[in-house]
C-alpha cells in the first residue's frame, strides 16, 4: 500500500502533524491546542491457535502505536473477516472477548466495529489515541548519544514458525504472553520520566513486522543518525534461539536486512543476527534515551514489569544500521 | 459480529455515549466537554467495476456515519484487503485515490491505514469525527408527529444487481454517482437548521444494508414511535423499478422486512415495496424533522443540491413500521 500510497497527489494538511514521511505507522492529526489525535488500524491472520490468545494479541498489537506515540488509548474498533462457513460462531465470540480484555486493559472504550465474511479468519483494531500536540514521540528524535533501551524480548516469528510446525511447545505459554502484554506500561514509564526531565526521551519506536533492525533504520533515516547495534546485548524470547538454530526461520528476516541496509560486523554469530532481524508481532518499544537517564529509565520500566535491555546506541551519521559485537 | 458481541460481559463505560444499544453503526466516545468522537469503521468487496468509483463509493460509505450522527469528520485510515497475485498494484493506487477523493471533500485528513494480501478484494475506511457531546443525532430522538425527509433516492441494490447481470447499463452512471455523494451536505444543511431553531431535528440515520425499512424500524424501537412510511411517496433511482420488474432482487429485502417486521398494507406495489426493502450502499440520510420546519429542511436540502423527500411520519407507539399507500 506505501508504494500505491506514494503515487497519489501530495496531500499537505497541516492538521497532519505526523504522516507517513518518515515510515512511522500511525499518524498524528491535530484537534485542538491541546489535543491531537493519534490514528492506527492493524487486523492480522491467526498467530496462535487459542482464539481468545489470538484476540489479546492482536488487540495488544494494534494498540501499540498509540504508545510507542506518548499517547493514551481513547477508542477502538474491532475489524474483523471471519468465514462463517467454516468456523462457530464462538470462535468470533472468544476472539472479541480476548480484543476486549485488551482495550479495557488500556483504559479505552470499544466503540464499535464491522464484520465481513471472508474466506481467511483476519481480526485487528482500529484505534484512537490522544497526545499532546507539541509532546508525542516519533521516530525522527533521535540525538547522537542516545542510548537505545528495548523493552520485550525478540523472537516471536522464529518461536512462532516453530510452532506452526509442532515443534518447541513448551514456549508457547511464554510467546503468547509476551505478545499479548500491552506497551502501555513501559510508555507510562517513559512518559513520567520524560515529564519530570524534560528532553530524556528522543525518539521511540514500537518493533513489529520489519524486526529490531528494520525499525531502527526508519529511525536512522528518520533522525539521520548511525544505529550501532549490540549483538551481544540482544535479549531473546524463551526458544527463540534454539528455533534459530534448528531452521525455523520466517521469510521476513532478509527482506528487513535489505530494507535495513543492514551492515554486519565479521564475526556476529548468524542466530543473534536472525534475532535481530526477526519479524515480531506485538513487539516491544524501543526508546533512544539521553545517556544520563538510562538507569532512572531503566528502573521505572522494570518497576512497571517489563523488560529494559540496553541494545545500542545513536551515534553521528550518515544513517546506517550495524550489528555488532 | 453483533450476536458475538452480546455475548461479551457487559462493560458500561460512561464515556460511552452511544454505543450499540440502540443499533446505530458508530459509536461516540467523549473525550472533553466540549468534543465527543464519532468512531466509526466500514469496509467491503467491490460494488462498482471502475477501481477509482469504488474507492469513492466505499469511502462515502464509511464517512456517512459521521455524518449522520451530525458531526465533522476528522481524520480517515484506509483498510485495504489486496489480492496482491490477481491484479495489478495499478487498481489499488486507483482504488486509494477515489477514497482520499472522498476524504478531502469531508475535510478531512487521511492519517494511514493497513492493508493485507487476501483472495478477495475489499476496502473502506476507519473514520474519526468529532460532534459536540451534547448535540449529536441518533436514531433515538424520534418525536410524535415528526415527518420523514430522506436525501438520496432508493434502489442501489437493485440496480447494481441488474448491472451484475450485464443489464441496465444506461443506469449505471448515475448509479455510482449516487453511491458516491457524501451526506456531508445534507448534514451540514440540517445542522444549520437545527442550530437555528432548536429542536428542528430529532432523529437521524443514514439508509444502508438494512434498507430503509430496516433503518426506520431500528428508529421506531430506538424512539419507541411506530412509523409510517407512504409508498407513493418513496423516491426511486433511475432504472431501481425497472430491475425490480424484470426481477433483479439482491437478497436481502426479505431478511430486512422479517429484522424490521415490516407490515404492508394491501394493494402495495410489490415493486415499491421492493424498493422500501432494498439494501442501500452508501444511502443518502433519513431525517425526523418538526411539522412546522419541513419546508425549511427541504428548501436547505435542495439548495445543498441533495434530494428532499418527505416519505412518512412519527405517531405514538408502540414501536411499529407499516407501508401504506
Amino acid at each position: 500500500m506505501e508504494e500505491a500510497l506514494k503515487k497519489l497527489p501530495r496531500t499537505t494538511d497541516p492538521r497532519l502533524l505526523l504522516g507517513h514521511a518518515h515510515a512511522d505507522d500511525a499518524g498524528i492529526v491535530a484537534l485542538t491546542d491541546e489535543i491531537a489525535l493519534v490514528q492506527t488500524v492493524d487486523f492480522f491472520t491467526p498467530v496462535v491457535d487459542e482464539p481468545r490468545d489470538f484476540g489479546r494479541v492482536a488487540a495488544a498489537n494494534a494498540l501499540s502505536d498509540v504508545f510507542a506515540m506518548g499517547g493514551r488509548a481513547v477508542s477502538a474498533l474491532n475489524i474483523v473477516c471471519f468465514p462463517d462457513s467454516l468456523l462457530e460462531p464462538g470462535v468470533l465470540g472468544e476472539i472479541l472477548a480476548g480484543g476486549q480484555d485488551k482495550i479495557l486493559e488500556a483504559g479505552a472504550v470499544l466503540a464499535g466495529g464491522h464484520s465481513v465474511s471472508d474466506n481467511e479468519l483476519k481480526y485487528g483494531l482500529a484505534v484512537t489515541g490522544v497526545v499532546h500536540p507539541e509532546r508525542f514521540w516519533h521516530n525522527a528524535g533521535g540525538r547522537s548519544g542516545d542510548v537505545l533501551v528495548l523493552t520485550k524480548p525478540l523472537g516471536t516469528g522464529l518461536v512462532s514458525t516453530a510452532l506452526k510446525k509442532g515443534k518447541l511447545k513448551e514456549h508457547e505459554a511464554t510467546l503468547i504472553a509476551t505478545m499479548a502484554a500491552l506497551n502501555a506500561a513501559a510508555a507510562h514509564a517513559a512518559r513520567s520520566l520524560d515529564d519530570e526531565r524534560p528532553g530524556a526521551i528522543g525518539a521511540v519506536t514500537d518493533i513489529t513486522g520489519y524486526g529490531l533492525v528494520g525499525h531502527v533504520s526508519e529511525l536512522a533515516r528518520a533522525s539521520e543518525l548511525r544505529v550501532s547495534l549490540s549483538a551481544s546485548s540482544l535479549p531473546a524470547l524463551d526458544g527463540a534461539l534454539e528455533a534459530s538454530r534448528k531452521g525455523f526461520h520466517t521469510r521476513g528476516e532478509e527482506p528487513n536486512a535489505v530494507y535495513a541496509g543492514l551492515e554486519t560486523a565479521e564475526g556476529i554469530d548468524k542466530h543473534v543476527r536472525s534475532l535481530a532481524l526477526d519479524p515480531q508481532t506485538s513487539g516491544g518499544l524501543l526508546l533512544c534515551v539521553r545517556q544520563e537517564d538510562v538507569e532512572a529509565l531503566r528502573t521505572r520500566l522494570l518497576d512497571a514489569g517489563t523488560g529494559a535491555w540496553v541494545v545500542g546506541s545513536l551515534s553521528d551519521g550518515p544513517a546506517a544500521v550495524v550489528l555488532g559485537e
